[in-house]
């Protein structure tokens, strides 16, 4: 059936299991987790990630050749739906970022050798990896990259300044991308490099602290590294694709990250929507309970739409996705990152205020979740980007009328009215 | 396939005539629909009609047996959306309110002597209808409602004040909401009844002049009347239905009429918004055609953004309305009704700032979409309930946590939570 | 004392009488006006009028040597208050729109023929005058106008195309503003001139309908009027001040312009605002009066914050204005004006909703207000221009960081913060 | 002259001084003040209080009898729109919450013998003070206080659990809300106790971690702490005022309290508009700096208005507060305080907006500015219940009509007013 927003039983079946292994197995880890090194954490995640694999969900992004599932869009984004619920969640499930991403380009775009040296113990998890992108000059706009990889004989040689390197200060690999004809367009000046971590020149200054992660770093998942490259000399062997399709594969990795980046927001979102609507069930003040003031009635209201309006133009993006393409369902991703976003930051933003102290103090993951979302907005590029874009893409549809008049002015459109008017009439007329 | 976005190619064809045929034939007529007198309109329309029938597009909220096509909300929603574009346009596919709601009120709820005398002649299109429930004292609570019938033999006699009655002034047929037992539970305290437009006492005091229709009525096609109803008789055999079930068949008619109305709305707003984006196109201010600011293309990103959410909502609450019946869907609905009311206003906002004082005047049809507009957030209850309405009903999935902590709070959740990670450590060594 | 937010107690006194009068005297008036003719109008406006003169309130806008009261911008602006609460109060205070502004620009700029010939019987009421900028092709950008003034002999010869001429179907006279050289800078190629309305090429096509005033014009106050100039020929004894200055004049008279405005709009907010007000104490629905319900507390009390920022930024804009000059003022002008316009939609919006139905009715005026409300958005240059306009001018007080790095970059300013400290504490230690 | 926005030249002065000694010796503070050990701290804030003390700005909030300065709230809130530029300032101006609050509650309420023993010290910065009224489970209703102090002999026994008690976990003594009458009014049953830290049965739990402080406290500035009072047993000398005047004496506290925060608050804003603009002068991306960007236009003219307002507002009620009396100023108040904190959430927001990763990470101030603003909607009171107490005061102001019919309806209104206008003309008439 046409316009079948339901998903196949046997499906619903796993995600249901999801549902109930991520709360019940995943969010306890998350109160001890700063408090475990890193070989008790890989110890506690080992007998998690057997019992994922159990049920077909390892790795569920990658292609069935390489142990994934091939599902489409639609059932990933499902699933990420439920391992946002908890940062904690994609490592038991196989998808943990940059990993996650890194090994989609290295299947993409990488020889057989390169498969073979570095996306094979990547799937292993024997080797973590980063990716290298962001400049502290170079936000949004590609033409600004400063990194440079110069051809020397067989050799590339890159100089450049990263920082928000995922990863970064963990990996054994880092992707980098790096300018390598400043001449050309755009879009096509920049290459993508494989970059072992510990070739000479690769310096990582220190992991950046953010709002999110004020010590630096997610410690045993990674941080936002900020990485100097002098004079790093890689084979050209290492170059990843053809020379100038940096930005091309870089595209094809964030259009799916970005559904299953809006997604996890859904499970984020939906975790603070239970807190805030179970607060409102007991909390009282001035003679009734919160559920019964018109303002948290307004809260819930407004949440509940704004989260049914992200999970659908999701899924939809998805399933376009899945459909049509990446390029087709380019305008639906960057719509649902812009929107998405604010509707991550408004859920838990009125979450933690029905909490009042309580939401702001780290006694509930609310604070947490509310300086995730302040991220969200310009990760992956900022909003404003993808306004620009989503504008550009729509107004190529569009095209000035040839009499500069507007299409729809009535004085104009008159003439043209009475006359067809007259015809109809004269046509009944001819009738009667 | 689930999660499927489609439409069926059969009926893609058939909404794409529907498209054309509005814009076509129906457009042009609004310019010259003020001048021309009912009879008139009736020969204009009818070749109009005709063709709709042919296409099997009349009346297609109808159940088959009363000649509709009983598709279900989804697609009746589809080709709402095309019908919205105009408001003459209903009634050139036999689905003009008040009558088409009317028409499936008698449908459920008509004995079949109801359905002969006046359900026929209704979808014959011989006679008109009103709906009379809305009172100056009576908004959104109908425990309010003031307008009593009380039986007197085997008669019923109504009193009361009703206003904003859709096509009171021209109907043969009123169907009045009046309160017959004060004291049962609110909703079970009114009951519906046929009223001919001719029994003594039902006095039409005029049609309110509204920022829609100033001029007090949509001339041809009914206006909002003012009813002062003294003494009127009518015989018991005029009871719609069993007493004290007015709320239910009202509730009835409501639901899909909700999807129906915003599904008009994104048609509406679909209409705005292609003026918007061609005004883009070509309109030039300090330096720069109006593309080009980043103020409009936030404009034309949020406004598509909005739309591809009420879109994408509404469909959903008919295919649950479809799926799962009315009930189910009630949440959905009223999620519909405000968010839906608030993309209208915003895109048609929009459209119209973008085109200055061109755009205030009536010129453009802009100004008359911006007021009509701003009847969408009180029409079937104002925002406001429909907010508190989902509030209520998704508060009934949450109860208080039993020692009145909050489920996620840390420290409660810590003892739980070492237990869980000895646990699974446990496990690990002694696998090991 | 500084930081005086009082009015003198004598002038205080005369806004009494004024909100006293104009609530008692010119409301009234509201539900009749449609049914005068000119000259019952004028009747009835007579006596009222000669009761302003006898406090001393007539024409306060203009300087003492034209009769008026040179109070300045403060003064009038706490007046304007006051008128804003009717559109038919200004008229009764010799401050009608746009014979306030223009007799303000022949004062201004006008030689002492010009003066005799037409600011006096403008000023004695003898005649009425327009205002002819807006073009239908140029908006809030001054170097669009295409209106032409060519010199010619002793003569101007003008031709071009303007709408929303105010007054223009009534005027004996109208202020046009024409190209001169267009070749100058942007703000030096016009000039304003005096044109006769019975000129010949001077063709008044019509007074465009509006959102406002959709019967065309306001009647006898007054319309937006559509005029063609066909080889307008008038000798250079009418160019109004020197060539090139028509911008300069125009700017002159909008600076003030715009204060009348906003307090004006506050007028009108506030009438509305005693509305919503009035109505939550008595409406009841759902188990309570609306002045329970939090949504209506809310609507209250950010209509109250709203307002008072509008009030207090206006106030403060005019005291700027009366102490440091028009100049000086022109960022915190164009601040009101968009705060101002969205403020007054706001509080209406929120006055027309809490009555339903009976807002949008034309039986309580907020319906007419909304209305009203909307053109203030672009009215006087559209928002977005004046955000654009703050923008710029604050910007110039800001510099690029010499070496590209925020000022407040803190690695970057932690070594001088040593260092700082470290004398800090080395004096200190000096001191033990 | 009245409504004179202008500060005294002379103290004029004190505050260019004021801003240029923070901005050159406080700030820089910032960058080292983690690393200090409290002895540190003092050593390097004593100079700076020396200088401050010679400007006689020292300890401005208190009464000229206690060394401050009795300048009222106007003067007071110019200079702590200073002084919020940086969490350290206050600390050498003489007016660190809660020290500075509670010093005044003690001069107002506090017996001679009190002033001595406690007061004194304080002022002498010999001692630290808490404040502790805030409890879990009571937010912003009083009525839900659950500690008790009952009387037993000449003492009190103190039981509770508080938290978000400031400076809790270093104070020398605390100043304690407990319930004296559980049966009497509302706001009549509690009362202050003066209770020393050393009071055997305080229990200071933890100093809570915070969005704000994650560390759990301000380390050497306090913290929010969690106190456990198990039968705390105080001398009834330590009742602050009468019994029955806990509130009352909080309310005192509150009023100026919350002008202070509102204008500190601006001064953060100031200093993040000033990053938002300086960042928009160099910024370069896709093709143009972000300056000629219109949603950075806007988000610079968005912020200049809301500062303004917000700006203007503060004063204005400060100025209330100095000439009519605290209660008058009550509306004022509530009104700055969420306004306010909308005000500064927006303007750091799109400050760290346009610094992207950069303003997200702790190499600038903005995201720590971004989770302070958070907990401004929820300190003193959540935004939520200022605006119920805003609209139950203006509210007070209004009654229902008598004819329960809007004062404003027109058609009730038409028979006044054509007798009203009949009258005129009759008049005019008689006159002619």
């Amino acid at each position: 059936m046409p316009w079948d927003f339901s998903t196949d039983p046997e499906y619903q079946e796993k995600l249901d299991w999801a549902r109930q292994f991520v709360r019940e197995e995943i969010w306890p880890l998350e109160t001890v987790f700063h408090e475990l090194d890193q070989d008790q954490l890989d110890r506690a995640y080992a007998p998690l990630q057997e019992r994922v694999k159990e049920q077909g969900l390892w790795a569920a992004h990658l292609p069935p050749e390489l142990g994934g599932q091939g599902w489409g869009q639609v059932k990933l984004g499902l699933l990420h739906e439920i391992l946002g619920t908890s940062m904690l969640a994609p490592n038991a499930f196989g998808c943990q970022a940059p990993d996650s991403g890194n090994s989609e380009i290295l299947a993409l775009a990488g020889t057989p050798e390169q498969k073979e040296r570095w996306l094979e113990p990547l799937l292993a998890g024997d080797i973590k990896s980063a990716f290298s992108m962001t400049e502290p000059g170079a936000g949004a706009d590609p033409t600004l990259l400063q990194t440079r990889a110069v051809r020397d004989g067989d050799d590339y040689v890159i100089n450049g300044h990263k920082w928000f390197t995922s990863n970064g200060s963990i990996a054994d690999v880092l992707i980098v991308m790096a300018v390598t004809d400043p001449d050309a367009r755009p879009h096509q000046r920049a290459s993508m490099f494989i970059v072992p971590a510990d070739t000479p020149g690769v310096n990582v200054l220190r992991d950046v602290p953010t709002m999110e992660h004020p010590e630096g770093g997610f410690g045993k998942l990674g941080g936002h590294s900020e990485v100097l490259y002098e004079d790093v000399r890689i084979p050209k062997e290492n170059l990843l694709g053809a020379e100038g399709t940096g930005f091309l594969i870089a595209q094809h990795r964030l259009g799916p990250g970005r559904i299953h980046h809006c997604m996890r927001w859904l499970g984020v979102s939906q975790r603070a929507f239970d807190m805030l609507c179970e607060r409102a069930t007991y909390r009282y003040a001035f003679g009734s309970t919160l559920a019964e003031k018109q303002t948290v009635q307004n809260w819930i209201a407004d949440s509940a739409a704004q989260m049914q309006a992200a999970r659908l133009m999701t899924l939809h993006a998805a399933w376009k996705m899945d459909t049509q393409g990446a390029s087709a369902a380019r305008t639906d991703i960057s719509l649902i990152k812009f929107f998405g976003a604010g509707v991550l930051h408004d859920v838990v933003d009125r979450a933690l205020q029905i909490h009042g102290s309580l939401g702001y103090s780290t006694d509930l993951p609310l604070e947490a979740m509310y300086r995730m979302a302040r991220g969200a907005r310009f990760y992956d590029g900022p909003d404003e980007v993808h306004r620009q874009s989503v504008a550009r893409q729509i107004l190529r549809g569009y095209e000035a009328p040839a009499d500069g008049v507007p299409s729809e002015h009535l004085p104009t459109r008159e003439a043209h009215a009475r006359q067809k008017f007259a015809e109809i009439l004269e046509m009944v007329t001819a009738n009667d």
